[in-house]
């Protein structure tokens, strides 16, 4: 019982090409778009069957094993993070990103026990990228070594982040603000790609030295997660404090210095909990 | 006479391969960074060699045409555009991207006769994408045609701009409003890949509705808005009128709606003209 998940990822793997292969398919056809709740929040068809094929592949293996998946919980399931073995998934992350083929969409998967994250898979689709990341062995893309950029001066650094309409103005001014306040250190730029699973393997990497957001999922960090620390990289919440896998908010980042740094230049502002409904 | 550019066209295409290679292989090597003003205007000892790459190959072959290039301006060079066949190149669009490994990196370079543009080549060449287009032939990518999304509804269209550190307060206050008036329409998503040949390119091939930039340069322009045009897009200034090469701003979309709304909702701040000095 050494390595006892790696039968899990090795799986795991085989499903996420599966997935990529059809969102992949599906960018060649027509796409029939339907609105969950504003013209930011879009999901397609695509996203419901690509979810479908994982759950149901990986439940046929791991009858027993919990799941977590977007569209899953849009329909009503629960999100709660147990100490069993738990599947959390994104199907499409970067959902406007495929609505219209901008080239940054992944499949990203997380596997948790006991709370903790054991593996991450992220494929970006379109790049052809598979990220994937086991605890305690390294972080890789497509089959070869990844690390941070080891950058510890935030004014050298570039900076992902994601910007959108927020209802709630005060969100919406907090969110902009943020933005204005790491522009101004000055940081080298800031880049908005529009996935977060692939902002975090972009950090994973070295392509860019930070990343931080709130407002987004457990499913959208899971799999990132596993990635950007077996790559050397730091993850905290936006307070500073212990990462949060279902507080929505997180900070990434090549070293602690920018880190802490980025904690200490931004505003949060309440996006509820994954969990909180329960 | 009735295809009068092709030979050069073709003869840039061969130069450009070469000159994304060079920047290929700069990118597995470590980079010695210069800093031309500030961090985010970073200039590399690749940017000028490649930049002489081109200019030399292209000067042998046709020693009376004029050039327009970012480092030999920067190097103190007129940047005035004349009737002379004039080509005009970024040998490193992104070059904030290059200094990171952020993947939108490309080399553009813009062809004008009469100070009309008469092709555009841009080289996304870490994607390995060559955009190409000449005047009434269309645009391609890696020689497969390509359009932009024909969409008219700015609230259902990706925008892409680009924010970053000002020093004049006035302006940075300027670019962030402008942001929130185009985040707050709403629109599906605002993105920011670090590259305006890309961008271009990204809403010549209908992955992004639109993209509006001011404080840019003609050769971050000329290669892209012949692809945007060839594409079926729409290009103009900022201000709703004709799209000015020397203007240093403007607009482009997938249809005049978009890019009349657009012009509509930003406010210009001055950002002086390429040709001002002379």
């Amino acid at each position: 019982m050494s390595d006892p998940w790696k039968e899990c990822m090795d799986y795991c793997l085989e499903v996420t090409k599966e997935a990529g292969k059809m969102i992949r398919d599906a960018l060649q056809r027509d796409i029939s778009i339907m609105q969950k709740s504003s013209p930011v929040d879009l999901v397609t068809e695509t996203d419901q069957k690509v979810e479908e094929l994982i759950i149901s592949s990986i439940r046929k293996k791991y009858p027993t094993h919990s799941f977590i998946g977007e569209e899953s919980v849009a329909a009503g399931a629960a999100s709660v993070l147990t100490e069993n073995p738990t599947w959390i998934i994104d199907p499409i992350d970067g959902t406007t990103n495929f609505v219209h083929r901008f080239p940054f969409v992944c499949v990203s998967i997380g596997f948790t026990v006991n709370k903790e994250i054991e593996f991450g898979i992220v494929y970006s689709c379109i790049e052809e990228k598979m990220y994937t990341a086991r605890r305690g062995k390294g972080a890789f893309c497509n089959g070869v070594p990844i690390k941070v950029s080891g950058q510890e001066d935030i004014s050298k650094s570039l900076v992902l982040t994601e910007t959108g309409f927020k209802k709630d103005p005060e969100h919406f001014r907090t969110m902009m603000a943020n933005m204005e306040s790491i522009l101004t250190i000055p940081v080298h730029g800031i880049r908005s790609p529009g996935s977060a699973a692939v902002n975090m393997c972009l950090v994973a990497c070295g392509a860019a030295d930070a990343y931080y957001h709130m407002g987004i999922h457990c499913w959208d960090m899971a799999g990132g997660a596993a990635i950007v620390r077996e790559a050397g990289g730091v993850i905290m919440d936006v307070s500073g404090g212990p990462f949060d896998l279902m507080s929505r908010r997180l900070i990434t980042a090549s070293s602690r210095a920018i880190a802490d740094c980025i904690a200490k230049k931004i505003q949060p502002f309440p996006c509820g909990r994954d969990d909180a409904e329960n």
